[in-house]
């Protein structure tokens, strides 16, 4: 595929072709599985969290990095945001299989430990937490100055499927299934490495507001990304729920994760919310990188069948959630399509 | 405490009481507990592994990353050592708790993803998976050259109490219980940051062997660490099985991890191994230092009661390990004493 005018992430420095290539590298020896005493594995390959079943219980456990959005942390001064995506981006991939957060470890890798930087981060953390019904309870700080310069925040969080609940893997996705979407709240932690260097290039001010903006750029990027665990438990022990999707890096093409052999419609797609609007001008990135790199609006998404959309939606609104709509449909074919902006995708990667 | 003559761990660097007053104000808001719906916290402070009770398993987590050994890695252009472990470092610490090994997911922290250095890191993994019994079911790969310069390896593991195994915890400790210790092959993955200095700083060619070495000093130092799931195995289910410690980041001051009012009295401690006699030498470490940074030759202790150490060398030498050997006794007082070195230590940290 020719890359397209205006920015990409590629251009930004992150080749996603590379990082494929070398990933299959490296897991093409990891394969091995121990003997089921030690748990029995059930295979999801590319899925948002690993499985096993562990004597009458199924465990889900996923792990995640803030990436560079720590860097605009940095620059800005304001570290309780990235502390909370700490736990979101983590409690987000269980919400997306169905598992209900239980336990959390946190790694911390840094080039000097600054207390007044920890403790925003930990403010953070615990509001995650909070957020994400999960608990803290392990985790690695390493001071590491001839690795690090900036800051990594990453963890790992450990979900279960309370009795009865199965995991919610796109399975038994079909035609005719309705995508209900949930809001997002900004960039999450995506996309940071290709919005900083438009910032750079641009030289924006990050203490002033954006143009239509109501707050300081920099406090509007550092915004903690929604979490989706209400919607999640909602939803997951409907057997009318057949998928869920967070829309992490690789926007609208995670919807390809869920299932290899049906077409998701993204016919009543939201516009892009303003944030995303005013940095795809900024770039003037081309609407198949837009729809790829950033969740334009919609951070979360609900397959479910069609004759579920109501009772779905009331759920929601009784979980609190109350701005889910429907944004699509699952078709014939394969990919994730966006016709208004006459963008297709083939697959996830 | 007076910093002691010769080189130590925080002229290398790394200051040890700012990474925990740093990370005591990172803690400080993260105390949160969800509802037991989300499953219950077992509270072990300043253990080797996290523990939650989901429905009727109890569940051990632990997150690592083999630290600074990676530049090591670099220079010498060999990865497997490191990528296995990834897997050590995290496996040793389930076995610490006396916990199964069960599942596992990687963090791969670069600044550009070299196909050749991953499929390297990924034969080490594959190799330690099978060591340890564990399976890799996710990961993260995050290409962040503005964030590290050089190559970070993490994992998080999780692993389980099979039926009627309880957490070991240090709880039942008593005066009269016997140490035994179970060899290391080398520094594992601690201390680098203050080898690498010493290296560098009298310039020693890593091509050639140390003085008394048999392989080249690179190739040496990257060995991986021994696994000690084996020695946990064989030990876990005995009732007279009261501690493990595995000797990482700290060295014999884990020991003071497992009980607050007990003495670890290291009366037949053995010498250093010769490579860290070589690097003790290089840098004029003071004993202090030296086993506080390094495991000096013992990586896995287990304490037993008195009356089963015949028995548990019996269990051990059946799984396979045949080198374990009395190298101390719990007495009266509190914190680590090495004898023969007059070097004692109030606690863990």
């Amino acid at each position: 595929m020719p890359e397209p005018a205006g920015w990409t992430y590629s251009r930004a420095g992150v080749d996603r072709g590379a990082v494929s290539t070398a990933l299959a590298a490296l897991l093409a020896e990891t394969r091995y599985r121990p003997p089921t005493s030690h748990g029995r594995v059930l295979d999801l390959p590319g899925h948002y969290a690993g499985l096993v079943r562990i004597g009458r219980e199924t465990l889900a456990i996923t792990t995640d990095t803030v990436g560079t959005k720590t860097l605009l942390a940095e620059e800005v001064g304001q570290w309780e945001g990235v502390g909370e995506d700490l736990v979101q981006v983590n409690v987000n991939d269980l919400a997306a299989v169905g598992a209900r957060p239980s336990v959390l470890v946190d790694c911390v890798l840094c080039a000097r430990p600054d207390p007044g930087v920890f403790a925003q981060i930990g403010e953070g953390i615990g509001r995650g937490l909070r957020r994400g019904r999960i608990a803290l309870v392990g985790g690695e700080t390493a001071v590491v100055p001839d690795i690090v310069r900036g800051t990594d925040l990453g963890g790992t969080a450990v979900g279960f499927f309370p009795r009865g609940r199965r995991p919610v893997t796109g399975a038994r996705i079909r035609v005719g299934d309705v995508l209900l979407g949930i809001p997002s709240n900004g960039f999450h932690a995506n996309g940071y490495t290709l919005v900083r260097r438009l910032l750079r290039e641009a030289n924006v001010d990050l203490t002033k507001p954006r143009r239509g903006g109501t707050f300081p750029l920099g406090e509007e990027l550092l915004r903690p990304g929604r979490i989706y665990v209400d919607a999640s438990e909602a939803l997951a022990d409907r057997a009318t729920t057949h998928a869920f999707a967070h829309l992490s890096g690789g926007g609208v093409r995670n919807l390809a994760r869920l299932h290899g052999g049906v077409r998701f419609e993204l016919d009543t797609w939201p516009d892009p919310d303003p944030l995303t609007e005013w940095v795809r001008d900024l770039g003037s990135i081309a609407p198949v990188e837009l729809y790829q790199t950033f969740n334009t609006g919609v951070g979360f998404v609900a397959v479910v069948a069609a004759s579920a959309v109501k009772s779905s939606l009331e759920a929601l609104r009784r979980a609190g959630v109350r701005d889910a709509r429907r944004v699509g449909s699952v078709v014939r074919g394969r990919g994730v399509v966006l016709p208004r902006e006459t963008v297709a995708y083939s697959g996830y990667s």
